[in-house]
């Protein structure tokens, strides 16, 4: 008997006639095109088929979906493709890599598509004799005429007259609004769409969407290293690096053309141009912001750590050297102090944590590991300096979450196997397959729960697979995951990523506390950033990094930051979201506090094998 | 008996101890530097040595200040140095060249000082690890509670931000307020000050004035050809030029960069910095603020005119190209049409025509004739094409207002004589000595009432001090003013010049009648422009530039555009005053007009000899 199954991603909807009880992924492969990657070859191992249900009848989870899926996630609808059979019609949806849950959450939770800058095409009155109005002054009466009057604007910008001069001879003129400013306009040019940008800036990657204002849609993502790499690895070398002369100037220069390069780039992929971006929300942390902006961020890296600016800011991208058109809007997403950042807000306010009942912890894991625990009635927030290592930075063999990649290991026929991005040879070791890769060693018996990895007497008195994976490096022993490949984790690896959880683990111990709440009220764990989208619950309680209490309440939401920016470019609900969310927010600094001193102590070790 | 003369300007006040009976410029020659001009050697004839008596007793104005000034002037306090004795003690006020009866008016019609930008120095609170609110936060907070409500900035521009991440970090921050944004933000400098510049661009000339904001006082004046000049003499030209192939921004980038250096030069030689300079206010026509604001003018050259903004703007000046620090606004003021720009806006606001009882008549002479009648209940404006011979262009041995340039001219002893600006040897003739020229040529008899210059016949029947002054030229007969140094009025001159003066007489006629009113319901005549500066006024009527019904009731009021806009600099009600202007004024459309055709034809023809 054969069912429809509908697949759905941000770009079309495909249909497949299949037989009753195949599975999702081998359905999928009817596609011209890889819908899901399967590295454990379908064996319900390395979880990276997640798929979403939206409608219609799969088989019910079996065990390795529920090792691999929090209760909340199966609850939600996420499946493993290469688990879930189909047993009548369905409809699934296929995520945007490294943003899986925020799309997953469904439309019902989706902002209204309202975006905050558009452009918005009238027929100002043709310039008479009789009428001496000037065309800044017939273009605002027609757009008075056109919008209700909380959006009709009340002033045309500087950079948006030259356009009006040329467009408003008569003709239809489209004019870019954002708040109450008018900051281009030009003549209306027929099947040119309004695009939108969402942008994530990383301390190590930046991440660009491009979107269609009109639709909605998604036409396309970029992640890069960010272009500042070469000025230090992380916020603080960044910010010593734009305190040299030029520096500033130099780190400012490298991240704008980055992100007009790679803007360019995502129109042409799509068969559009870059004049057709009318918007760009950018997220990003404090720091990153301050530099895009150019100014000098040296007060976030000294006490009182005070950043100069935190509120969201609408400014003309062309101004940000974001564009070279004037007719668009760039929005700087607001923070709430110097190590919470916009990218922290706009992930939360793409969950919508600030309308949640309950307490939701929401967790954005890479060189800071910044967290926040509440919900509607208020939020804490916090952030712990984790190191660059879930970045793959500062780990002998690390990388980032680029092709190629280890992102996931599993333990299979007595053996460590493990899974690359894109499914190519392996080249290092990305921050999730680092977590996979340290349960599969303790759980292997080859790191112990100090984090000390086995000596070569140790290694003997292993199952010779395993043993076999021990070797001893210049600096000490080594822990491979490809002998071949020479990737390995090296003594020093392990305590770089002991260090890192710990500050992780001992955040989220010290923010409950000072909630006055425990582990059994928190309803949801939020996983967020491009390492938290790909880690999977079962490596993240085994090497102690989240409490084994909350692995059935993990929502994994990826690039949260990277969608809020892209909502807030498609919905003014959404940037007024992120508003809402500082004035929730409430900060708690930890160092000097001894509950977190003495909390990241007893997070060093492991936990003991389950 | 000795009495005391006090002498003011603008940058200090002097006192001399002065014989009564001493005429004010006998006297001003013990002062070290030349406090008026009398290359009529103090006879009362070319009408250079105006001074503003402010208190005190001077002789009766005799009949020779009665030819050369109006009742109105008299009235308002203007002598002539020359002819004017001292009675008793008095108090003088010397003129600013070319500003005359602006600074004249006194300080009952002044504007208060309160500039609309300028620079506030609060404290805000030290940066606080308890106290997480970034700089932007707590400068708006520190300045809402310096300014009452009405005052206080809700924002902090782009380009401020770099400044304050900087400046507030404890100490106190000086920051640029215009409007509801701080456009700059540094540490306080002791001893620094807050100054202006205002700036009419002129067609032909620039003006920039320097200002104190603090005390209002001025501290120098530059007038320069506007180096735009290359690209025409007229609108009309520049606005092609700018229609060429990168022509609007090498018209732009010209206009701006002379600017720039202008307000350089003018902080070097009042010994202060550039960086001091917090708020720059613009007037000029239509078209050079398009210009200048690199906007395409093209609409205003082709029926129906239409400019692309004539509203007034507050803009960072920096955005401008014309200072290079961000803490300065620029004020582009409002303007009424194409052809009645920003800077008979900023004239009539600094005389206060809107505010006047009654209908004054307010002429801005010069490439175009742009000219008001009106008063507090309503102003009728218009523009005539008079051509460029008043701004010394088109006439052969025309030149601008410069120093050399013979500006006025008078029959003494049978014969014709001559004052230049600065006393300097004659190099040409500008409009106000055009203007004296034809005249004293009606009175000789060299020139007759239709324009015509006597042919050799004619010059041997004159009496041979005049008649030596006709010669034949290889375009026809030239009336010579200095037959050594070559210069003379070809016959072509004199019609251009006739031509430019019956575009204006005929404006104001069609100006009346559109209004419905008499000559004899003008109550006041102010000439304004560099040109109607120089001008007197029995030149004027004598050669039917200006109706001799209004010769009592003129008033030279100078450069009122450069006035202004060093007002609206000074003064956010001399700013509003500007808007008041042009919420206040009727444009009337002359071209096609059957009145002002006749009228034009009308006034083609010189009055006859009086």
């Amino acid at each position: 008997m054969k069912h429809v199954l509908r697949i759905r991603d941000r770009l079309r909807v495909e249909t497949l006639d299949v037989e009753e009880g195949t599975s999702v992924s081998e359905a999928l492969r009817a596609l011209d095109r890889e819908a899901v990657e399967t590295p454990c070859g379908g064996k319900g191992l390395c979880g990276k088929c997640r798929i979403l249900l939206a409608r219609g009848e799969l088989s019910a989870p079996d065990e390795r979906e529920s090792r691999l899926l929090s209760a909340a996630e199966i609850a939600a609808g996420s499946r493993l493709a290469c688990r879930a059979r189909l047993l009548g019609n369905a409809e699934i949806e296929l995520a945007w890599r490294g943003e899986a849950s925020i799309v997953t959450a469904g439309p019902s939770s989706a902002f209204a598509l309202d975006p905050p800058a558009r452009r918005v095409a009238v027929f100002p009155t043709a310039p008479k004799l009789e009428d001496r109005s000037d065309d800044e002054a017939r273009l605002l009466s027609a757009l008075a005429g056109a919008l209700p009057p909380d959006r009709a604007p009340s002033r045309v910008a500087l950079a948006a007259l030259p356009g009006l001069a040329l467009a408003a001879r008569g003709g239809e003129v489209e004019a870019l609004i954002a708040g109450d400013e008018v900051l281009g306009a030009s003549s209306r040019r027929a099947g040119e769409r309004s695009l939108g940008v969402g942008v994530d800036i990383g301390t190590t990657t930046v991440l660009c969407r491009l979107v269609d204002l009109g639709s909605g849609e998604s036409l396309g993502a970029r992640t890069e290293l960010n272009a500042q790499r070469g000025y230090g690895a992380d916020v603080l070398s960044r910010i010593a690096a734009s305190e040299e002369g030029g520096g500033l100037e130099a780190l400012r220069d490298r991240i704008r053309s980055q992100i007009a390069r790679m803007i360019v780039d995502l129109t042409l992929d799509a068969g559009a141009s870059a004049e057709e971006v009318a918007s760009i929300a950018l997220a990003g942390n404090t720091t990153m912001l301050h530099l895009l902006a150019g100014v000098p961020p040296g007060a976030i890296a000294r006490a009182p750590f005070t950043p100069a600016f935190l509120a969201g800011r609408a400014e003309g991208a062309a101004a940000l050297g974001l564009v070279s058109h004037p007719g668009c809007a760039a929005f700087l997403l607001p923070g709430v102090s110097a190590y919470v950042g916009a990218d922290i807000v706009a992930g939360m306010a793409a969950i919508r944590l600030h309308e949640s009942p309950g307490n939701s912890l929401y967790l954005d894991l890479g060189t800071n590991g910044e967290m926040a625990f509440g919900g509607r009635d208020g939020i804490l927030c916090c952030a712990t300096a984790a190191g660059p290592a879930f970045e793959g930075a500062g780990i002998e063999k690390g990388t980032g979450g680029f092709e190629g990649a280890i992102d996931s290991v599993w333990i299979e026929e007595g053996s460590i196997r493990y899974g690359t991005i894109g499914g190519r040879p392996a080249n290092g070791i990305c921050g999730s397959g680092l977590i996979d890769a340290l349960a599969a060693f303790l759980d292997a018996g080859i790191v112990d729960e100090t984090g000390r990895v086995a000596d070569a007497d140790e290694a003997g008195a292993l199952p010779p697979a395993l043993g076999a994976l021990v070797a001893q490096g210049e600096d000490g022993p080594r822990a491979y995951l490809d002998r071949k490949r020479e990737i390995y984790l090296s003594q020093a690896d392990v305590r770089a990523a002991q260090l890192a959880k710990a500050a992780i683990a001992a955040g989220i111990d010290t923010l409950l506390l000072a909630a006055g709440r425990g582990l059994d009220e928190v309803d949801r764990l939020y996983l967020a950033g491009g390492f938290g989208s790909l880690l999977d619950v079962h490596g993240a309680t085994r090497v102690g990094l989240l409490p084994p209490e909350l692995a059935d309440r993990v929502l994994v939401v990826g690039n949260a930051a990277g969608a809020g920016a892209t909502a807030a470019c498609l919905s003014r609900q959404a940037l007024e979201a992120c508003s809402r969310v500082v004035s929730l927010c409430k900060y708690v600094e930890l160092s000097g506090r001894s509950d977190f001193n003495a909390a990241y102590i007893e997070r060093m070790i492991f936990p003991e094998r389950g």
